[in-house]
């Protein structure tokens, strides 16, 4: 096995702070150390591979650090986060994430129990630092990974989990459909510091070749207990795609999208039977509920194109969706619901209101949605608009779109962009939500923008190593880090340098209020005119 | 001088539509030429640069097409299209950019006159192919180029205009503050296929060695004119930053961040006298009404940040464009109105309501908005969110931003990045505005992807050469551009392609219907069966 990226981020350093309330326990941060003396903490994904003093070895796996906390005794036999919360408990897992986020354990603890956040976390992977999915919250984001029958290896796929959860990825789905899949996710979950999930349907097709008509309700079955043992945090199943389903995409531009709905419309037709997912789903409930697996309720049939948006076969399943979902927590299992996929701007409210009414809000968990189909090799971008309005609208976690999407499996530089721009899609939706403290960093970085403090516009960014690296390619110089201009405009141009020069000048007379301006305290003007001068000396080296 | 990229884009031909009405008069089309024999017509902004028969010299410059046209008469003096829209004239722009919208001349003439459309053309930019901006037709989008004192040539400007057209740019702003800046310009609209905006004072203030208390009106008029016998279409003037108004930033996190908007809070400050670019803006009328120059009324006090969006300063900025809306119209004069910046999503629509209050719905150009501060190196796609929800609520045209904003000057790689993401922005607000035609691209591309036509998809993307290097990264092989998978699931996986099976299948058995299923059709089932097994058959090679 090859060597994971390790070491911190630009001018970061990896900090523990206490979880109140539980001795022992804490939570990662990330310390942005500013150059003007102050710092700026962030929520931290990257996992002990950003900490120096970790020792990492992807042979050995990450430290089992949640074998260690008290967890409550079961209730009625049952485990899960979601049965202690309606209990009234706060558990290790509800006081980590309040702590992480900043919000109180008891509100963690409501959103849980009323079914409208969960915190995917299988008993067996404790490895896992636990995060909270829901409205209430951060808007998340998704990484997907795995290997196919035509690309990647192992190692690579390891890579980019680690890589992904450095750049801020909240979860990981591995997706591998080739070989070794139950090694690859092996080696992925003993190494993941954030929640992988799953899509068990792919596994148990290769254990029929590939042929869908072969798939049994025992075969999936065993599959899912084979990944729940491995400690798969939250699986995606498609139990809403039924059989009188099918024949409502008959018409549609781009028909069945989803890997999972196409296998099960298929093995439906063949049998003319009810999708054994939704025929046998409370016997899935209560394998789901012995680990603390944590549904995600797949959109088997949801839009591949704009043309197919907000179409009856996507609400029928979405209705099929609430239904299983109320089955779910019944059995005390924890549930989010996966969402669309290609929605124009205009019909993506309506996707959040639906599922809000329809699933009794639990949280809604979306691909993009990509807001255009023409942008292929771009639909990082046209879904991360689509991204930001579904998340603003309510939508907890944002699966991220590649570059590569609809062209091919993504490369690590790939991801990287992906969990870039879902990362910008997320914080976006948390500005305009008012979600507290979202704004602070925003803050932060153009108060270092306007006081032409670089290194600490680079440090506070999504990503510091391609700001510095922009940057330098045309002001390579030392000195032009702390320069007061940049090559956009170059020395004399600089709008935020003569709008400081402005302000203190405002300020050192008076100025900076509309009544003294309108006293006409025209005095001023020969002393600015000549102070001006000064603001256009060269710049000092420093 | 240096060559220009030249060449049609992939699988497209040129092709020249005449303009119903206006003989000998013609527009450019864009002829994407499928492999099911079909094809499908794209607006194309790329000017005679994709035609294998046009004789490119940028020695000599393009034709100089408008100059044959035959121009209504002057009324009252004033040769605009706001004028002769006004009087119930349909000019031969009009008529141009009515065919190449595909509506009717009378909808174009009439959101002219009313000020909700306009169509920069400068009498003496006769090699522009004319365009028009207004909510009511598809958005545009706007390409900044231009050298600064730090880097770049004239000949890299020039490519980077040939090629900021070549991928969608509708406009391109020579925003150059270097040497030269005249000359950059000279050879940048001799060539140029799509009109062209500046910002003069940039060159007000190199003549006065950058100091702005040095600027005078005389030097200022002296430059737009000399602009405007060069033939700018269109140039930004930041008559609404008053001085009033300076204080209003003193508090703002980050100040004054336009250079335009700086620039003149120095001088206003400087002189403790009211800008000249309003006490004047009547003399500018009067110049721009001449050559029929379309004012950008620039947002000098635009936020720069999360922390100042929609504050005092940039409102009480807003409202002075309203009236100087209305001065300019009452000179005959064209006028849009430009827009932030840096605004959180729930806080875009009232930029644009307030502006179409206050400015009498000119046509708004907006600059993005980012919708986040926290990203730079990606703010094409912060801005992207932000642009493609400001356009849904009405903004006409949007102002492109690269990955290099905050950092450096786009490269050529940058203006590409940056054009075809806000092709991406402007046509998902088109799709969500539910124009005409908008959704047919859409519905082209998906049906090419579900039937494997690679090619198609590729031709019918906003990047085709982009598209296509990514498939091919993972499966260069010819035939793979027609297999029926790709690298993401590899042959047995592929939903499309399972899906393709399943709707075949469902339909050549009356499947295709709720009823049929309903009735119960199990003999169908083991049919199915058997003809999965050749659903799974191995890809033919093509």
């Amino acid at each position: 096995m090859s060597a994971v990226t390790t070491g911190p981020i630009q001018d970061s350093t990896k900090r523990y702070e206490d979880v109140p309330g539980f001795p022992g326990m804490s939570y990662p941060v990330r310390r942005v150390n500013l150059s003007n003396g102050e710092h700026f903490d962030l929520y931290d994904t990257s996992g002990p591979y950003t900490d120096p003093q970790a020792r990492i070895d992807v042979e050995v796996g990450l430290a089992k650090t949640r074998d260690g906390w008290e967890h409550p005794e079961p209730i009625d036999g049952a485990a899960t986060q979601l049965v202690w919360a309606r209990a009234g408990i706060i558990t290790p897992e509800m006081a980590y994430v309040a702590a992480r986020e900043g919000v109180s354990p008891e509100l963690v603890r409501d959103e849980v129990a009323r079914g409208r956040a969960v915190i995917p976390a299988n008993h067996r992977h404790p490895e896992s630092e636990p995060m909270v999915i829901g409205k209430a919250f951060a808007v998340k984001i998704n990484a997907n990974i795995g290997n196919s029958a035509v690309t990647s290896s192992i190692e690579e796929e390891v890579e980019k989990m680690v890589w992904a959860a450095r750049w801020g990825a909240d979860t990981l789905m591995d997706l591998s459909t080739g070989r070794n899949i139950h090694e690859t996710r092996e080696w992925i979950l003993r190494n993941s510091p954030i929640p992988v999930g799953t899509v068990p349907i792919y596994q148990a097709l290769e254990k029929v070749k590939g042929d869908p008509a072969s798939l049994t309700w025992e075969i999936f079955r065993d599959t899912v207990i084979e990944q729940a043992e491995q400690g798969v945090d939250y699986m995606t199943v498609h139990a809403g795609v039924l059989l009188r389903y099918v024949p409502l995409t008959a018409k549609r531009v781009t028909g069945i999208v989803s890997r999972g709905g196409s296998i099960m419309a298929a093995w439906c037709l063949a049998h003319h039977q009810e999708s054994f997912l939704y025929t046998h789903f409370v016997e899935l409930c209560q394998i789901f509920r012995k680990y603390d697996i944590t549904f995600s309720l797949g959109d088997g049939l949801r839009p591949g194109s704009i043309a197919d948006a907000n179409d009856e076969a996507q609400f029928a399943e979405l209705r099929t969706l609430g239904e299983l979902t109320k089955i779910a927590k019944s059995h005390g299992v924890q549930v989010m619901i996966e969402g669309p996929g290609h929605v124009p701007m205009h019909k993506i409210v309506e996707n959040v209101r639906l599922e809000e009414e329809l699933c009794e809000e639990a949280p809604f968990y979306t691909l993009g949605p990509l807001a255009t189909d023409i942008a292929p090799a771009y639909d990082h971008i046209t879904s991360a608009i689509g991204a930001a309005m579904i998340a603003q609208a309510g939508t907890a976690m944002l699966c991220y779109v590649t570059p590569k999407e609809h062209l091919g499996l993504p490369n690590r530089d790939d991801v990287k962009v992906g969990v870039i721009t879902y990362k910008i899609a997320a914080h976006a939706a948390d500005l305009a939500k008012q979600h507290p403290r979202a704004q602070e960093r925003d803050d932060a970085l153009s108060r270092a923008r306007f006081e032409f403090r670089w290194r600490d516009q680079f440090a506070l960014s999504l990503d510091p190593d391609t700001a510095r690296e922009y940057h330098d390619e045309t002001l390579p110089a030392e000195p032009a880090k702390t320069a007061h201009f940049c090559s956009m405009c170059g020395p004399k141009f600089c709008s935020m340098r003569i709008s400081a020069d402005v302000r203190t000048y405002a300020q050192e007379n008076g100025l900076d209020s509309l009544e003294a301006i309108e006293a006409g305290m025209a005095d001023k003007s020969a002393e600015f005119a000549r102070m001006g001068s000064s603001v256009y000396l060269p710049i000092r080296a420093v």
